[in-house]
């Protein structure tokens, strides 16, 4: 009853913590006899990497690609594909000052209390690294998604309060927040520095749209499509809220506005975000997610140590001051992932 | 691959269409020795019922609890408990000229279309009545959690623009709406009569509380606490996001804002809405869920029917004006389900 | 984490107790747009039902089949099937004095040890009734699986020591024990009368043949073809093994005499058992269970109440002398869910 | 819906092919807080691995066990377990010679279409080579187990003929054949090595014994107990039968000979194999499996290639002239985690 498989027909499990040795995936139910690399994979890997930016965590990890099973001759087999990413840039020692104690925002308390053990290097499997497995496992995803016509982007919508005003997809990967309004990006990129610069944080909202989907994936009623990344993207540290279409704004609106009408060319707006009934319609899905300021911050907080003792703690270390950049490439790879599989239980309702 | 079942150590599984014979719910991996009884459900069937005031569908069904398999003198046996509703008010002639059309907002293009085939008699699945089944297994598991000191409240928090400004428990019962502030319940009746007069309808906001769970449920990194009650949640007909704590407003604050502080006494504030690293902390669990306005409509809206030709439509029946109130204890049955499935996960990691 | 849903991509789960009100079965996953009726599903029911000859329970069950849910003009629509079959012949009182004792072979004793309860009432849901909801949901599989051009055959090769000489596909379901060779079916029947006669019981070989399946199906390397066979025929209660193709008889070959070779035009034996590496070959699938003679006998037995007391018990009530003749039919209800669930996991695979 | 997880509350992953990079496990929902270290997983490793003995084949591997997640100060964490073990004397060229045809009896046929490709070194992953995953994750099942008091033993019955004639339990790991009598052992292993000098393989019989288990375990109506040790050891390659208790003999026994009857200090006679309705009645657990001999032998064989065109093959390589001897660990290793994948769900189900 563990949690760490997603997926049903298209399946990922995750293993490895922050300062361990590794961390990797193991794909299982992966369409056999498609064409791949490591490339592809580093690909995405290079894209959620620390490191990449004066914004983010300045910790040094390469995460290259090694994939150890599942393949043959540069093909997929259908067997389990492993790919590992051996740690590099580890310091366990960095997180002995914070092992009897817990930080306000992280997970330090309730993994303690789930498990009555906790790995505090680094926060163990409570890190964010933990995503390196899914970005990985992701790229498969978005291969087999590639080959039916499918992209999906994710790109960031607003920061510490300041919110794209524009769309441009051309200028995501060339703003160092993937934001899609270039002017609004650089205005992000300066108040996380001057944020950093007082040890503080902040959070943002990840937009993601995925065209060229089908009509016809989700299964009701319970695993359907909304439904299913929702939990997808909640499964993501950090994320608080998700909203599709019109999202919360729906609650003020009408049914006569909210209704998507149709004409004989296709439906006249989207204020569902691409799903009806749990199911895709064929427009553009589309949906929000809500970050929240990382919790790491070396402004001093109280706290309480592991006897429950009152102190003040201040959060030192290598952590990103907004994790909206990050987190693109994994909001992109758990929406692969949720597609992927959705189009093989398609084929498993109808084959 | 099919989606019909929820939960895996307390597991449910539905089945029923709108306008069939019957809807009901058989639920797996119940305790065994506890004592309940058909009143109990039957009490819970009868806070979603429709035709409960004003404001709600007047279509009759009385929803009579039947306890087919699972009892014995009185108690339950750890062997599947199944609750079958048989519909009283079928009218599946009703919607024969809609049986052509696709209604905007209304899951029939989408069941056509993943199914190749659509049981238009009252949307046939895809209907609100399908939460017949999930209100019965979750008062199940509600008996469960009471047992275990668990309370789940809901409640509607803003229909049509107009939000609750007070938080009174002793309220919400008593207004036809489920508001927690009684002024601003009589508020949303008056608005959504008005609506109903004119043939349209309206969303709103759910609030859910969560009061008595222990820390340390969720199951990390996938099955997480608020992931699995996000897909919960949105796998409700009508809902379109979902937000924990601060939720969507966590986007704007800074770190040394979010972050919940600890002293000796416990946490100082509760941003994160009880849940962190996906793993209850042991506060209130709270989160908002956002409701679209009801779909069908007789304010007259473009559609195409299924051979593609536009036509314009007016749905007309005995729909919701707003399924706020109604939805209500689904939200509660859906939370309550997910709780008790995770103490049974938790027990099993331990066990 | 409770056992009563069977299946990945075709589901079933089953519900009720021998003298409880109605048993069933939910299927999920059913391909949608199949023209299925209630009269070839009680075709199969008629099959299993009590009563069918002089060496079957004089239990007066018609099995009468009522589909509630998933069908929409004559055709499945990919929603839940819902199958109720109402108990008719229930005398619950007539098990009042073996409701603090343990009857030998019987699962009074586990049932208690596991549930903490239990419901004696003719077992509950330990009884061979219990297979009425695998025999409906088996239906709907085997419908699908004729579509595929696959035939599941299974008969009665032993019993009591009696064993079929010749294999005539054509008496099986000529004769009351389901031989497949008629001459010692009829040795079979007057065994039977006779041990029931004496109030004791027998057991018996089931073989099971399966024509037209593609090779290629299997899930390696723990859902195969025959792990999953053998989990379906062992969830059969009084089945004590099963072995496949050459089975325990291989445990005695030599290599060169039990590989199967190859020619141009196919296998040149089938020691296997249609499955090699736990997929399908495409020759045929042959496997045989070991039935355990029935435990309800009335000949005196040793045995203890629920205080431990010793006392002798005779179990008396309306049993079969020998269950194979009844089991048949479950055997190929449970392999067509095998089956069609393998076909379908196999079309997600590729799909 | 592929199938490479095993379990429920207590799960394995394996992946890896036979000549590849490596093979191993992820496990998941293991109790946190267990001290366990690598020497006890190697313990077993040592058990399966090649070149054991003169009857084991002498492929160099050493399996050395490196465990690179899960655990904290020699403690595990509650978080996924994962054992990588490198292969270090992979031979992938050696079966070049083969890589266009059908070695009979084994799955290189089935492989192909199944899957449309194949990696034909050393049969990938339908090598035996797959089951080091399975034995590590065991392992740590076997370490649950321990601690409550379960003991999973099992041991060779016969090979190629020759049966057991006593038990001896402490021989059976002083021979090289594992058998429980030493005297049938040694002529076990003068047979086997007679077999290997004519290029042919033969099988076995294996038996297991598990005791100290509490009654009450198995998940009626589908997970019975004996059903998911039925698929455990199904799913190993070369075992084409099991048999519980009294197993085929059980066809021809009466019911008042199978019953097991009871006294008021236990039960009288264990024919039932230590299962009753699918639940432990807390006598020893036993069942017996089948193997097949060896499918790798250099006697000539009719097959074709993979172009249809007949051909007579030889398979020479480093075999296992009988297999029984290694697989005693891997059986060991499956039934331990059916058993702790067992005590899990029941916490579950009263937890």
């Amino acid at each position: 009853m563990a949690g760490n498989t997603f997926g049903e027909a298209f399946k990922i499990t995750t293993f490895g913590e922050s300062h361990g040795e590794a961390v990797g995936v193991i794909v299982d139910g992966v369409t056999p006899g498609i064409e791949i690399d490591e490339a592809y994979i580093q690909q995405q890997m290079d894209r959620r990497k620390p490191g990449q930016s004066s914004v983010t965590s300045p910790r040094k990890e390469y995460d290259v690609v090694h994939i150890l099973s599942g393949m043959f001759e540069g093909k997929t087999t259908g067997t389990p594909l492993f790919v590992i990413l051996h740690n590099q840039d580890m310091r366990p020692d960095a997180y002995s000052d914070i092992q009897h104690s817990f930080r306000p925002g992280h997970a330090d308390f309730t993994y303690l209390q789930k498990y009555g053990i906790r790995d505090h290097r680094g926060s163990g499997r409570a890190s964010g690294r933990e995503t390196a497995g899914r970005v990985a496992g992701g790229a498969i995803a978005r291969k087999l998604l590639e080959q039916r016509g499918v992209q999906v982007l994710a790109y960031t919508q607003a920061i510490g309060g300041i919110e794209c005003q524009t769309f441009d997809e051309t200028v995501i990967e060339q703003n160092a927040v993937r934001a899609c309004d270039a002017a609004a990006g650089a205005e992000m990129i300066r108040k996380i520095e001057q944020l950093a610069s007082v040890g503080d944080s902040c959070g943002g909202i990840v937009e993601c749209r995925i065209r060229g989907v089908i009509p016809g994936l989700g299964e009701p009623v319970f695993d359907k499509l909304d439904a299913e990344l929702a939990k997808a993207m909640l499964s993501i540290g950090a994320v608080k809220g998700i909203e599709f279409g019109a999202g919360f704004a729906a609650a003020s609106m009408l049914g006569s506005e909210h209704n998507d009408e149709m004409s004989g060319s296709g439906f006249l707006s989207n204020y569902s975000g691409g799903i009806i009934g749990g199911i895709s319609t064929g427009q553009d899905i589309i949906f929000r997610i809500s970050i929240k300021p990382t919790s790491s911050i070396s402004v001093p907080q109280q706290t309480v140590n592991i006897h429950g003792e009152e102190q003040e703690i201040r959060t030192v270390g290598r952590h990103d001051p907004c994790i909206c950049p990050r987190i693109v490439p994994v909001v992109e790879a758990m929406a692969c992932l949720v597609l992927e599989d959705q189009y093989k239980r398609q084929a498993a309702m109808l084959g």
